[in-house]
């Protein structure tokens, strides 16, 4: 079993039973319970959690229940976030992770209050984190500024406006920052904090989180294009349909590799140079960055 | 100039600037924050900011700027709701204090958007609020747990189900308690916490918040069937359409107004037993109190 695999199957069980606890925990109403652990237990990669976690572990720091509570935080934010983004008022997809999406299965109202749910409970989560006060408090700031109107919602809105206009590639990478880059950057930089680094090592976390997130959805525009329904589990050429600006609508596939292949191979640069600080275990992160490349070559 | 009004001049100005400038300051996308700023604009009485700055003043304490910084990210919370909850998924509705709801204005994308932002820059707000990091974690704790799937959430998820259901008294109240409730006991409890009183104080002031709670509810609920749409600023009679359960619907009008006296009276009982306390100046709360008789009535 690879180095990652194994990670994967420790680690994450683990952020998905914090998940599961405080949902069920925290929610009274039984159908509301169900639609949010719908969603949450739609699996998807948890790329967001691993990349947290892989960082904690780079720095070679034993992992916390306070990390994984940051990591489950992490993914309630990003599940809330497709809820909304899959909503017949936003992107109106019926299918995500190769299953109907939450208002097809509880309707648009239930869909929407899920969402709110989940970003609710993820900073109540959050807030009683077995970290320090202190610790605890940075993390919530810094995933409300990455979730917020400066970062993942200013993409979604961005995002929203962009239909059936041809943005240019200035403006999209505006978006992609926003929209998938900024919790690529708290993945990263949560994992900084909780292993106690110093702000340089943080600053070159965020670099590095910033190359990836954009390299991933160059990947994911590129997958909309060259991938099946079956291998994707949603309905393809979807974004061709709502008339979004993609990279492969931009720059053709040829060139969208390439370019994907140069944030990635910027991603490995910045991994190389925290390889020089007390980043001493780098290979999960090279695994989780291989991965990507491999999936959009197979 | 009665003490309520002159108190309302001085202070919610003060909660309106914090809301203002803290979305400005965080929000990149412009249509976003017009969405945002829209329905925080539109106003409405400020009673959940109102019953927070009069519980702390009740105490004789001086209004800090963590205070209005609590009652500014408490009022964002209750404005996302109604964002959400006018939505055509929702409650469908096209007028809100006597203006286009914030879909009409600005798209179901935006406005479901406009509430994600204000939920998440609320927390956001209050996890920089200037208060010591244990008071600000406790708020948020509190905030989080009022307006998440044990409180306000899970209400709304009660009420949607609960469309075109006769409900009895009991689970109406549930529903109540939830939707309304929970942010009344965080207003009342967070001037407590404020006010540094210790936990029975703070516990006579969640039973007030309790049955001012019910009392408001009850008092909408006959103000849809009693006052007109110029009255209210918005549409009337909007329960019924929906097949709502509702106090009139269920007890009528007369039976639902003797229920909310006497919920208004509890209130008052409580208010007298916090007088026996450190809640050494109560004017300003019961003022508030009694300007919510004085609208039914009127």
């Amino acid at each position: 079993m690879s180095l990652l695999t194994e990670f994967k199957q420790i680690h994450l069980t683990k952020v998905e039973a914090e998940m599961r606890q405080f949902l069920r925990q925290q929610t009274t109403d039984e159908t509301l319970l169900k639609s949010m652990l719908y969603s949450v237990d739609a699996g998807g990669k948890r790329l967001r959690p691993l990349l947290l976690l892989a960082t904690m572990a780079g720095f070679n720091q034993k992992i916390t229940l306070g990390a994984y509570q940051t990591a489950a935080a992490l993914e309630m934010i990003h599940t809330y976030s497709l809820i909304h983004d899959d909503l017949p008022a936003m992107d109106n997809d019926e299918l995500r992770r190769g299953i109907p999406t939450n208002h097809i299965k509880f309707g648009a109202g239930m869909a929407t209050l899920a969402g709110d749910g989940l970003l609710t409970e993820a900073f109540h989560l959050l807030s009683r984190a077995e970290l320090s006060t202190e610790l605890r408090l940075l993390l919530l700031q810094n995933l409300a500024k990455a979730s917020g109107t400066v970062g993942m919602v200013a993409g979604q809105a961005a995002d929203v406006q962009g239909e059936g206009k041809l943005l240019s590639l200035e403006e999209m990478a505006f978006v992609h920052q926003r929209k998938t880059g900024a919790l690529f950057t708290f993945a990263l930089t949560a994992g900084g904090l909780l292993a106690e680094q110093e702000e340089s090592v943080v600053d070159l976390l965020q670099t590095l989180a910033q190359h990836l997130g954009l390299a991933f959805q160059i990947r994911d525009d590129l997958l909309d294009v060259t991938a099946t329904k079956d291998e994707l589990g949603k309905n393809v050429g979807h974004d061709a349909t709502l008339n979004k600006s993609t990279y492969p609508a931009l720059l053709g596939v040829a060139k969208s590799s390439q370019l994907l292949a140069a944030e990635l191979a910027a991603t490995k640069d910045c991994l190389k140079t925290l390889q020089m600080t007390s980043l001493v275990k780098p290979e999960l992160l090279m695994s989780l960055i291989e991965e990507l490349t491999l999936e959009v070559q197979a």
